[in-house]
């Protein structure tokens, strides 16, 4: 069974050499991980983002499931691209995992980053707009699609110290995974 | 025709208004506006959070195309949400049509929000993670899929003053959207 190994790891300057660990973790639990190709593309070439994207997409209608690593990256969130292929993923039907190694709410990164307020009973930001305050770890949509779509959103108690190499909630949803898709045992006639 | 229409202007203090006036658009072009529903859900309930997941599913499960803004929010790119509900639409074949009503690129808006710096040929910003430097508006997965599963995404030529209610481009997006959903004419027997 096959794993799209979605996340903004793809942006780190060991790209390459994490991809390898995760797809390494994968095949310890009898999985095969399927990493994004963006370091594999001459990004010099004119077509350079045509060409990920559609290798990216080929990798996905390819995978049984994605683990979606959604680390809260350049924001208060998730990266786009890992949202749009969990999106993806969960429209055509795949099962859908997801971890992030910071287990602060949104909510409350929001509050550190840009100062908040409250309206009406509403939390608003500093520009008037509303922050989703359900005590989630992220927009409900991600939270939610992996509740019904795999398994809970997995989070450390307490954020590693290396946010973006540490692969212990990584590990949790490969382990999940497996459970899933492995082929149901043999009844026993009776 | 159903559009969905998604985007973070559930999240503005004048969301419903604002939804009125997108589903008055997309009216004048014959086409019916679906708008999420973050803001009919009552929002202490328990179980809101996923009664909205669930009310906004349903909508994109009916509707024909998406319209999703995509204009940066609460940070370099576009609302995480906004970028699930693309993917989950690119998922399930339908019309992907977008808008960012902010001009400039990525890397640009990286570039003014945490300063970036080059190294090995590629950009990277202040952690040492690569920014995707290919000149579009935002990430490539949402850019091309805009490409290839409908319009590419509609940008002004500068940054209207009022970037969150200002509605041309997403005028432009319905017009698209009418004429790529409309039944193609009958053709006269020969």
């Amino acid at each position: 069974m096959k794993i799209y190994l979605a996340g903004p790891d793809v942006f780190l300057p060991d790209a390459l050499d994490i991809g390898r660990r995760k797809a390494e973790v994968c095949a310890r639990h009898g999985l095969t991980g399927l990493y994004p190709l963006d370091n594999a593309v001459d990004v010099t070439a004119g077509d350079a983002s045509l060409n990920i994207f559609k290798g990216n997409e080929a990798m996905m209608i390819e995978a049984d499931a994605v683990i979606a690593n959604l680390t809260p990256f350049r924001g208060p969130g998730a990266d786009a691209g890992t949202v749009y292929e969990l999106g993806y993923m969960a429209g055509r039907g795949k099962l859908c995992l997801g971890y992030s190694n910071h287990p602060s709410s949104y909510a409350d990164r929001v509050r550190e980053l840009t100062g908040v307020n409250s309206r009406d009973g509403r939390l608003i930001d500093r520009h008037g707009l509303t922050v989703e305050d359900f005590g989630l770890t992220d927009n409900l949509m991600m939270i939610h699609a992996l509740d019904l779509y795999g398994c809970a959103l997995v989070t450390p108690q307490q954020a590693p110290a290396d946010l973006w190499r540490d692969l212990t909630a990584f590990e949790a949803c490969v382990r999940m995974a497996a459970e899933r898709l492995s082929p149901a045992p043999m009844r026993a006639s009776s």
